[in-house]
């Protein structure tokens, strides 16, 4: 089948049924993109060699469009899941990978994103060892879905989690907070100044490995994914039974973004990233956990923005830059759908 | 919120959003079936520890009807995942689960899904230790798919593998085959002896790891899923290099598959199992694995089908009762769309 062809040729319900059709797919639009010496035997699963404590975790991503500036699926659902294995303050070391195809979407599309996922995966050095492939009728998916799993090894004597804040911890950020969100949104509703918007979407993994290992006692990671910032923050002083205080000056948000915020009534804190991460540590440890991040290209712009506090539990105050205090509000639900 | 209203609630956009929403359907629907140590964090992933040797499956479950004779989707998408992790020769240990549901979907028929998905995990003793949860507006999925990704101990010493069939090896099957391809089948088009078919689904881990236990040695283990018997002893034969010679009149085949399969057409050795497995193994094993299997509960009759041989390679051939010989095809694709 020549290149010229390609376009013209579509997934079928064939594809998704493990004969023939199923095994040509595999073969010319995955193994390509995703060759690796666990992946090879295509038996039912895959085998590994890791050490005993381990980090997992999955997310399902449904993102709309596929394609978008700074990413598209593929590229999303390893970023999405490494971050979060990293979250667990582990290593990644190996992925799975299912995908959900629509009938009629077109082959050539498919292989971007499965390029696109084996490029990403390989350059964060972690091997897409297993997966699967469903097609479901005309109608009753929309182009395709991915869901990743990410297997990681705890960095030993490192323990973080969400009930771990303490009163006097400060707040980190790693970078500029909502571009995902508004890249998507702008993405969407074909607004002007989508051409400066661009979604954040990386893995921060590497980041937040040489973090863990150089500054020993961090409390909590966190990637502010839907519901942004403030959901994540709500998750962790509801968790630890603490309150928060932010400034809102130091909190960053990229003029773009700020500026689509703004000509949509959103708040850029309730707006997913995709690759940017929290960290929350002892007040003695975080000068030099900024230092450390400032030299990672994962991290554009690291800052500190706020401190732990014993009052007001579960939640969080903004400290404005006129001198006033507001309440970050928990959204009832990210501002936009299919967000990732 | 008293349980007559919990049939009119639906799910909807925001509660795939990340904000309370979400935060409320996973406390409500979700964590009162599933709920276990590693799962109770809620954090980004789940901390495991097993020791070094491990097996990783994931598959993509979009069966449709959701609920059909002997199961639903969610007691498949353990199911499934679970037999292909025993495939690889390990024991089952962590779950996790992610789920794409569809705008408008009945809350009681979500939690029906999950109920049975933890009711069955819980009966095979597997935590689901971490999960995700999307929703796309109606029209762009169909009710719910879920990807699972199961991690396992493996046996030591254990190898097994679609490469290591050899000549004189004998082939296995733990019970009839066809029964969830033939019930999913009879389901869909209202056939009036549906009433008498039954899917196998049914986690068969338990039972391999007893087999590999006693019986060290096995070389191939194989569930056949999507593309039946015919499907997985083809790969088999590829892989292996070899040629298979079954005798057709040992092959079991129920009843009422068989019956639903001459009204169709259909090939009953085509069709998907979900709760079988396909053994090779020296032929010297043979007597013991079979005797071992038969006290099992998952193996509703196991029998000694064929054998490897080194003629025609990446060829199956039945002898059939009066004496002749067919070639068993590999489908183009199972003649179901999705069955699993």
């Amino acid at each position: 089948m020549g290149a010229a062809d390609d376009r013209l040729e579509r997934v079928t319900m064939a594809h998704g049924a493990g004969g023939r059709a199923a095994a040509r797919l595999v073969q010319e639009r995955f193994l390509p993109h995703l060759a690796n010496p666990a992946l090879a035997p295509l038996d039912d699963g895959a085998l590994l060699e890791l050490s005993g404590r381990l980090a997992i975790s999955t997310d399902a991503f449904v993102v709309e469009p596929l394609f978008f500036p700074g990413g598209d699926i593929g590229k999303l659902a390893v970023c999405g899941t490494l971050n979060d294995v990293a979250m667990c303050g582990a290593v990644p070391r190996a992925l799975s990978a299912a995908f959900v195809l629509e009938e009629g979407l077109p082959l050539e599309e498919l292989e971007r994103v499965v390029a696109s996922l084996g490029a990403t995966a390989r350059a964060a050095g972690v091997p897409v060892v297993t997966g699967d492939t469903k097609v479901v009728p005309r109608g009753k998916a929309d182009r395709l879905f991915i869901a990743t799993t990410g297997l990681g090894e705890r960095l030993p004597g490192v323990e973080v989690g969400g009930r771990l804040a303490r009163p006097g911890d400060r707040v980190l950020v790693s970078g500029p907070l909502g571009d995902h969100g508004a890249a998507i949104l702008a993405c969407r509703a074909g607004i002007a100044l989508s051409g400066e918007l661009r979604s954040d979407c990386a893995a921060v993994s590497a980041a937040v490995v040489a973090l863990l290992a150089a500054v020993p006692g961090v409390h909590c990671l966190r990637d502010p994914t839907r519901g942004g910032l403030a959901a994540v923050l709500h998750e962790i002083t509801l968790a630890s039974g603490v309150g928060l205080e932010l400034e809102e000056a130091r909190v960053p948000v990229s003029p773009a973004t700020r500026a689509a915020c703004e000509l949509l009534g959103l708040d850029p804190l309730g707006l997913a990233c995709e690759g940017r991460f929290v960290a929350i540590l002892p007040e003695e440890l975080a000068g030099r956990a900024l230092e450390l991040l400032r030299g990672r290209p994962e991290c554009p712009g690291p800052l500190d923005i706020g401190r732990v506090v014993a009052e007001h539990p579960g939640r969080v105050v903004l400290a404005t830059a006129i001198g006033g205090r507001r309440l970050l509000d928990l959204p009832e639900g990210e501002p936009l759908p299919r967000i990732c």
